[in-house]
């Protein structure tokens, strides 16, 4: 047998640690700046990356990363199942028009703008762009720039005390729809792109017959999936709640997320899409709050995981401007950024209704966050994308996670404003 | 670089999910035969072990042991902080002298017959005990069968509605006092053990000095890091509370227990050891309750992995009856088992207060748990224990977990019983 090193209790111990108190101190820093936590979390991970300070296993082949890298894929599942619970099915399904207009251009949009930036870039002989499988490189971009972060918003709005709202109702269900696309596109991309063998490049063909297959495929398992879980579920998890009041009925709702998520890697979807299909579910179930309960904490435990792995594959290297061949990918961030927030903030504009602020929603909309590091991560470990576009694309979710929160409260700011000016213009006309 | 081969995502997913899936149901197959849950979860890992069902990665060098190994570890260090943070300094301290004697005498006789039991084996040539290294395998032996198990005597004593009688909470104490007692038996062996090479027999040579010095350096450490963490941890998590109402002061709590837990292990102490002083020191802050909330549902997610990992440790085939040398493994289980119920059924006799019925208080001493099995555990990873003794040790473990809620149940109705009996004779008297 060969010897593998192992990663010792101690040095797990002192890894955990650190990941820990840095997401926390970092997550705290970011919100005393104003921002949402989860920022913080992928500072910290670029922070302890191999190319600041190289603390933490944050490649493939250091030991332990493995181990880190299994705890942060159960971080985001748990994290999806978490989402999935807090969306009930009939909110999608009786959703007004204007919020699925505002999701399907935000999706469209963004997809569109990113694939042509890709093939922008190619023509111009930016980045390290492979002529035969340029198409596959820009659907995977186009497909990060799709989804809004529901989390990064939601929580946005809760801080400025503005869920009320109704631009903040469009902009969440839009968001939540915006998510299920996401999911969709996740489900193709991660379709496509695992068929994809790396150093076979120049085989890879994207037919129509093969996007409609894994996009029936992946409707095909979320559709039956669900259907069955909401025959089943309810069931279950009441005999499972008669049964034990204790802990029995969310461990239990953890090995259900588990279960689909196991599933939904059998159908060549990602484990996430499993989960979030198994919280929709759950949220059906009369236990859903005795799970939610039951499994923040875990979440929250094991999120910052993944936030902080995901940061961490960040190669800062990269960004030296004092490199040549970095003021490219430095350049590609900034213009994915732009796409990024031009192709959402767009997506504001299609609001028929009056009195409603577009450009609120069109803010709203903006910040990227999971789903879109996962499919940079998905073109990262499948080769699809270099270090270079990783980071590029890594540099423009984070930076659109930067720029909402501030923009959104000058927004309010300024809206709380005009209201003020028109009511005194109206007590002035009263007057006179 | 050489191959290793990883565990994949879609594995891991699937080991997880049987792990707390057999968890569960085993733990409420005993919970519905009026057995405790947590051997439940030990029977479900023997099944899954490899010697029975080989499903999951249960021995060393299989290709993900080294996750679950490394998460059952982070299990069982949050379930000895969660003790420590249900454990209060002051109950310690102040504990009356009965309990004390009850604990000493609990822990003293169960060590010394468990080292003779070997010294017995030996001289019988019962067993594969190498001479020169027949002292450590007796102290080690020994430790195993010192420790009562909190959790689940208590456990046992609330599903019978029984916490609140004398007996109960003289067990109590006495097996919180035992649990310290062990701890400090825990650093003294770990200390001894890990200064054992194992391929170097015959240098082993425990001196009263290296106990001393073990034993100071536990007490020590024990010592300052309670000393030191009483006086800033009020501050820091008094700090953290004024700072964020949300998750900060729960999980800085859990990177608190791995502080300590890492700094034990850099004190030659288990991490558990400095898992339960970080309770301790946290159950003084103002934030405990809220450290316990958060932690609880993290503790219950993981302290199964530990149970279960423990209990696929057990090689099953060990008690195949038609082996001829199996009859001896077997043998000595039931020896171990008879020692170990008679010594602690014994400490109950040292209650010299009137009224208090001293064979509840012995039987309530004798289930062990996690610490008899750490013990083994460490035993048998640093090659102390041979898979026969460490086999007929865990088979001992359960045997005591198993024997002893139908004997309480029946002690406190045959109890109810005789002061039914009392009364009526003292109205029959009172009557005439």
């Amino acid at each position: 047998m060969e010897y593998i090193e192992h990663l010792s209790v101690e040095k797990f111990i002192l890894y955990l640690l650190i990941i820990l108190v840095f997401a926390k101190l970092f997550g705290r820093l970011a919100e005393r700046i104003g921002q949402p936590s989860v920022l913080g979390e992928l500072l910290a991970g670029v922070v302890l990356s191999a190319s600041v300070l190289p603390i933490i296993p944050s490649t493939e082949g250091m030991v332990g990363y493995d181990v880190f890298h299994l705890l942060a894929e159960i971080g985001v599942v748990l994290l999806l199942f978490e989402i999935g619970l807090e969306t009930r099915l009939v909110d999608l399904i009786k959703v007004g028009p204007v919020s699925v207009l505002v999701a399907l251009v935000g999706v469209v949009l963004p997809f569109v703008m990113g694939y042509y930036s890709i093939i922008y870039f190619q023509q111009f002989s930016i980045l390290s762009l492979e002529a035969e499988m340029i198409g596959l490189v820009a659907i995977v971009t186009g497909a990060t720039l799709t989804a809004t972060s529901v989390g990064i918003t939601a929580r946005v709005l809760a801080d400025l005390d503005q869920l009320h709202t109704k631009e903040a109702r469009i902009v969440l269900t839009a968001a939540i729809i915006d998510d299920v696309l996401g999911l969709i596109i996740l489900g193709v991309i991660s379709g496509i792109v695992s068929s994809f063998e790396p150093g076979t490049a120049g085989t890879v063909e994207i037919t129509f017959s093969s996007v409609a297959f894994v996009t029936a495929k992946a409707f095909g398992f979320l559709a039956v999936s669900i259907f069955i879980g909401r025959i089943i579920a309810p069931r279950i998890f009441g005999f499972l709640a008669r049964v034990d009041k204790s802990n029995l009925v969310w461990i239990m709702g953890i090995a259900f997320c588990l279960v689909y998520s196991y599933c939904s890697n059998l159908f060549s979807l990602a484990p996430i899409v499993g989960a979030f299909a198994a919280g929709l579910v759950l949220r059906e179930t009369d236990q859903f709050k005795t799970i939610e309960h039951g499994i923040k904490p875990v979440s929250h435990f094991f999120a910052p995981v993944f936030f902080v792995m995901v940061g961490a594959a960040v190669d800062v290297s990269v960004f030296n401007p004092f490199v040549s061949e970095n003021i490219m990918v430095i350049s590609v961030a900034l213009i994915l950024f732009v796409v990024a927030v031009i192709a959402k903030y767009a997506s504001g504009y299609v609001v028929y209704e009056k009195g409603v602020r577009k450009s609120i929603i069109g803010v709203g909309m903006i910040p990227r966050g999971e789903v879109g590091l996962i499919f940079a991560k998905i073109g990262l470990v499948y080769g699809v994308f270099k270090t270079d576009l990783f980071s590029a694309i890594t540099a423009m979710v984070i930076l659109t996670t930067f720029i909402v929160p501030p923009l959104l409260k000058w927004m309010f700011e300024s809206q709380k404003k005009e209201r003020k000016l028109v009511e005194e213009a109206v007590w002035q006309q009263s007057r006179s």
